[in-house]
C-alpha cells in the first residue's frame, strides 16, 4: 500500500486520477490539496466523487505533503510545479508531476514557449519522460517523471515507431489534431463556454501551441536526429478524446502493410497500444488507457491515426501505469 | 426605416436581435452599446457578424442613444433597464426591454423575487406585457413593451387557452422546463462550461426561478383567477430552444380532441403559433419565430408540450414581432 | 469463478456488460452470442473490445448454452427472451434476464403493453424484480432475475421509500424522465439519427411507454396499495444518463428535511444510492452504478430528482449487483 | 417570380433549400418529388416545414416535371440526377443539380470513382462548376450548373487564390477536413447512430473520398497545372459545418501577411467570403452562406483554414446563389 497526495485536486486530470486510484488496491489517498478557501471537501467540487473519497481541500505546504504522502502527484500549473518538486524530492516523497515543468531537456526552449524563467533548471535533462512504451528501464527507478502531455503521446506513439525504422522524413511531418474539450481544463474561459464551442470546431495556438518542442524532442530522440513539426491542433465539441492525423514523406517508397508491420511490430507487447486496420473513433479508447493508432499511404505519402481519452492515456492513466512502475506494482493495475 | 439602438450588445440575445434586424427592410442599426473597454468592433465580440454590420460598440448615455434612435431594445440586465427607460422615453424614443424590470405588475413581487428595490415602480402595470398573441392589441400602440421571458412564452402560449376555456384547474398546474444553454448567457459560470453541462442534464433553481411569477401573472389575466405553479426548469446539453411540458388537472371530463381543438381555435389566425398532433421536438422550431405546441390526455390529466427557440421565440424574434407591431410594419416583417 | 454467457451481444447493454465483466474477478465469459451472420469476433461489431475479449459471436442454441455456462446474461430483445429462458433454467443455469419478459407478475398486463401472447407465463409473478434495493434477500437465492427497466429503476428508488413511509399520494405521481440517447439502443431508427435527434428535446410514447405498468407494479409493492402514475419520458441529446423528476400530493404537510430524511434513512446502508442536498446532474453517476436522489418542496408539492447512468445503474451495472448476490460475491465487485 | 421544382425532396439539402426558397420573393416551389409511398405532406417529412410549405410529394416523371416548372433543383442521389437531366433540358428547363454527376469533366474519372458508367457522358465537360467565384460568368447564362460538394468548396475557396497566384507547389497539397455529421444525410447508418458517433471524431475514407478528384480538377483549372491532393476528411460530433485546415509548400519564401492579402485582394467583391486574422470557427459561419477564410505561416509551411456551413453554403445556399445568378436576380438574395 502506498500513500498518495495528489496537489491541485480542483481540476479534472486530478478527479479523473483519484477515481483510477480508488479502484487501484494499493493506494491510498490521504491528502488532496488546493488553494481554495475554507477547506470544502473534496465532493462540493467534484459531486461525482460523494460518497467515494472523503477528504476536505487542504492548503498544505510541500513539506507537509511529503511528510504524509510516499507519491505525490503534481496537477499543478506550469510554472508552480518546479517551485515545489525539489522539496518534496528532498523530503522522500517521489513525484508523478503532470505539468510541463520536467517535460523539456533545455531551460532555455522551456523559457521561449512557457514566457518565463524555469525555476528548477538544474534538474532538466535527468528527468525520465513518462511515455513507458518508450522509456518503461527508465521510469522503473525514478523518483521524479514528467508526465506527457496529451497531445505528444497520441502523436509520439504513431511517429516513433516509424522514425526509428527510417520510415519517414523527420523534417516533413504534419500533425493535426483534434481534441475534446476537458483538455482546456475547468479554468472558465469563452473557448469553453458551451454557447461559444458548441457546434463548433475550429484551431487554436496554431504553430505556438506549447506541446510543439515537448513532440519534437520526444521524437528527436526516438529518430536519433532533429525533428520539426507542424503542428495544428483544433477544438471539437466533445468531453474527452483526441484524435491526431499525421502527414509525413516517407523517405522510400513504403507501402500501408509494411507501416502497419512496423507498428504492430513495435507494440507487440505494449499492454494499451493496440494496432488496428480500421480508422479508429476516439470513442474506441473513451473512458481507458489505450491508445489506438493505424496508418495509411495516400498518393505516397503515409498517415497516422492515433486516438486516446486526454485525461486517462493522455493524462491520469498514463500517470497511474507511471506510479505503477515506480512502485513495482502490475503496470496495468487499476487500468 | 426606423433608426434603432441596442443597449447591452455583447449577449446572445443582443446577436440574435441582430441577425434579424439585418434583414428587416425598415430597420436601421444606428448604435449598439457597451461597457466594453475601449470600444471594441462589435465583430470583434460576435465574430459571426463580420462584414455584415460595420459598427463599434459604445458607452452612451440615454440621452445619446434616444438622440439617435427612434426605438431602442434595451438587453441590458434586470435592476439596469429601469434606471435608462424613463429617460429614453421622456426623450421620445419607444422602447423594447428584454429584461424583466417591466414585466410584473407589482413593485413588491419584483422586490420579492428579484431581490433589490424596483427603480422605477410607478410605471409597473402600465407596461404592456409583449406576447403578441394575448396583447397584440395594446402592443401596437405602446411606447414602452416588456419582452417576455423565454420560459414563460413556451409555458403561457401552450396554458392560456385552456385556462380560458375554463378546461384546467389554475391550481393544480406543474411546469417542467427542458432550456438549451444559451439560456443562461455569454456570462462564464461553472453551470455552462462545456466539460460541465455537456452530456448532462440537470434542474436548476427548483421553485424559485424568476420566471415563476411572470407566468402566474399572465396565466392569472387568461384565468380572470390566481394561478399558482410549481415550475421545474432542466439544463438540457445543447445550444438552444426550450421544451416545456405541463401536467395539470381538468375541470371536468375532457379528451385529447378537445384540448387539440380549443388550442387549434385560440391559434386560427397567429402567423407564428402551430397546434400540431405529434409530439414536437425544438430542432423543429429551431431558427425560427414558431412555437409548436400539442397536447395529450394521460390517466385524467392534461399533459402540454410546446417548444420554441429561446433565442428567437424566446427573445429577440418575439422582440422584433412587437417592433413591427410598434411601429405599423407587417407583423411577421423579417421573422 | 462462474462461467458466463451473453445472449444477444452486440447491443449497448451487453456491450458495457462484458466491460464490467472484464474487471470482475470472478467472472469469465465463455459465450457471446447473436444471429450475425459469419460468426464475426466481438471486436468487429464493438471496436472498443479490440484485444480485451477474444471471442466470436455465436448462433447458439440454449441447450449449447446452458452446456458451457454457469450464469447466462440475456439480452435478447422482448418476447424472445422468455422462449429460452426456461430451457436454460432447466439445463441448470442461472439466469440475469435484460428483457421485461420477467419482469410484471400478470400475463395480461403483459399482453396489453407488449402486444403479444407471454410465451411462458406460468413463471410469471414468481420472479424476483432485480432491484437489490428493495429485494435483496429474493434475489440472493434467485436462479431467474428480472433486471429492471432504466426508468423504473430511476422512478422507483425515488418514489419507494417516501410511498413505504406513507409521505406521498399514490395516485398524484407524475415521472417526467429525460434520457440520453443510448437507451434507445443500436438498432438504426430515424429518432436516433444524429442529425435528427442532436441539438433537440422532444418528449416520446407519452402515456403508453411500457415502463409504466412495471413502475406501477413496483411502487404499489412498496405502498402496499395500487399506484398509478402520469409518465412522460423525453429524449435529450446526451449518449448516457436518466434524470428522472417526479411530482406528488404529499398526503399530509411535509417539509423538504423530512422528505430527504426518509430516503436517507431508507438507503443509509445502500452501497449504490446516494441521498444527496444539491440537484444532481447526471454527469455525477455518469459512468458509475451510482443512483442520486433529492427532493424538494415546492408550493405543497412534493419532488424529486434521480440520477444514474442508464447503461450501468439502468442495466448492465445492476445486472452485475445482481450476478454478486446471486452467486456470494461482494455486491460491489467490479462495480 | 419563377417557378421552382425539386427532386429528392426528402433529403436534408432539399429541407434547407426549401426553406432559403420560402424568403426568396421571386421563388415559387411547385413541386416537390420523390419515391416516398402515399405522397405524404412535406411535412410529415420535415416537421419543421409545417404550415410553411402546402405540398405533397409526388413521384413525377421528368417530364411532368419540366412542365410545371422553370428552374429544377435535383437532390437526387449520384447515378440518378444523369438519367434525368436531359429531359428537363430538352423540355426547356433549367436545372441546378446537387448530384456529383456533372461536376467532373470525364467520364472515366467518374467510373473510376463513382464506381458506374456514367450515363449522360457527351454533356461532360460541357458543363459549369456552380462556384460563383470563380465561374460567375459561366454560370449567369447556364441551363444546367453543377452544384459544388461541400468539402471541394470548402478546400478550393482557401487555395485557389493561392495556385492561381503561384504562391504554392500544387503537388503538396494536404486537405484535412472536419465536417458536422448532416453532410452524410438522412439515410440511416451505424456512422450517423447518435450513439456511435456522438462523443467520437474519427477520420473516414481516407485517400478514397469521392471529392477528391472533384478538389483536385477544379483547383487544377486554377493553377493552370494538374494538381494532386492528399483529402483526409473527419466526422466530428455536430450537426452542420465544416472546417478545412490545408498544408501546402510554398514556391519560395511566403509570409502570412502575403497570403492574407492573395486572399483579401482576390474576394475583395465577393458577397459571401469574408477573409478574416482569426482562426475561424464553423459557428461563425452557421446558418449563413459565408465562407470565412484565414491564413497562418508555420515553419515555412503555408496553412490556410475555411468554415462554411455544409448545408448552405457548401450545398442549397450555393445552389441558390447559383439560381440567383441563372435568373438574373440579384445575387443575394434570400441569402
Amino acid at each position: 500500500m502506498t500513500r498518495i497526495a495528489i496537489l491541485g485536486a480542483t481540476g479534472y486530470t486530478a478527479l479523473e486520477l483519484i477515481k483510477i486510484l480508488l479502484r487501484h488496491p494499493e493506494a491510498e489517498i490521504v491528502a488532496v490539496t488546493s488553494r481554495q478557501e475554507g477547506q470544502p471537501h473534496v465532493a462540493m467540487i467534484h459531486p461525482s466523487l460523494t460518497g467515494r473519497l472523503d477528504l476536505r481541500l487542504e492548503d498544505l505546504s510541500p513539506a507537509e505533503v511529503a511528510a504524509r504522502a510516499e507519491c505525490v502527484f503534481s496537477c499543478l500549473p506550469h510554472g508552480a510545479s518546479a517551485t515545489v518538486v525539489s522539496v518534496l524530492l528532498d523530503a522522500g516523497a517521489r513525484v508523478v508531476d503532470f505539468s510541463a515543468d520536467y517535460r523539456l531537456n533545455s531551460s532555455e526552449v522551456y523559457a521561449e514557449w512557457y514566457g518565463r524563467k524555469h525555476a528548477d533548471p538544474e534538474r532538466l535533462g535527468k528527468v525520465v519522460y513518462g511515455l513507458p512504451e518508450l522509456f518503461r528501464k527508465e521510469i522503473s527507478g525514478a523518483s521524479l517523471v514528467a508526465n506527457p502531455g496529451c497531445y505528444p503521446t497520441s502523436a509520439v506513439l504513431a511517429l516513433a515507431p516509424l522514425l526509428k525504422a527510417g520510415l519517414i522524413d523527420p523534417r516533413t511531418i504534419i500533425i493535426d489534431s483534434k481534441s475534446g474539450l476537458s483538455g482546456a481544463g475547468r479554468t472558465l474561459k469563452l473557448t469553453t463556454h458551451y454557447p461559444e464551442c458548441n457546434e463548433s470546431v475550429s484551431a487554436y495556438n496554431v504553430g505556438r501551441h506549447r506541446h510543439t518542442p515537448e513532440i519534437e524532442q520526444v521524437l528527436g530522440t526516438a529518430a536519433g536526429t532533429e525533428v520539426e513539426v507542424v503542428f495544428a491542433p483544433h477544438l471539437v465539441p466533445m468531453d474527452r478524446g483526441i484524435l491526431t492525423t499525421t502527414y509525413s514523406q516517407p523517405i522510400s517508397s513504403i507501402n500501408e502493410e509494411m507501416a502497419l508491420q512496423t507498428l504492430r511490430d513495435f507494440y507487440a507487447d505494449e499492454p494499451f497500444v493496440r494496432v488496428v486496420d480500421h480508422l479508429p473513433g476516439t470513442k474506441d479508447s473513451l473512458g481507458t488507457n489505450f491508445c489506438d493508432i493505424t496508418a495509411r499511404v495516400v498518393r505516397g505519402r503515409l498517415l497516422t491515426f492515433s486516438c486516446l481519452d486526454n485525461l486517462i492515456k493522455g493524462a491520469s492513466g498514463a500517470a497511474v501505469q507511471n506510479f505503477n512502475l515506480m512502485f513495482g506494482y502490475p503496470e496495468t493495475t487499476a487500468l
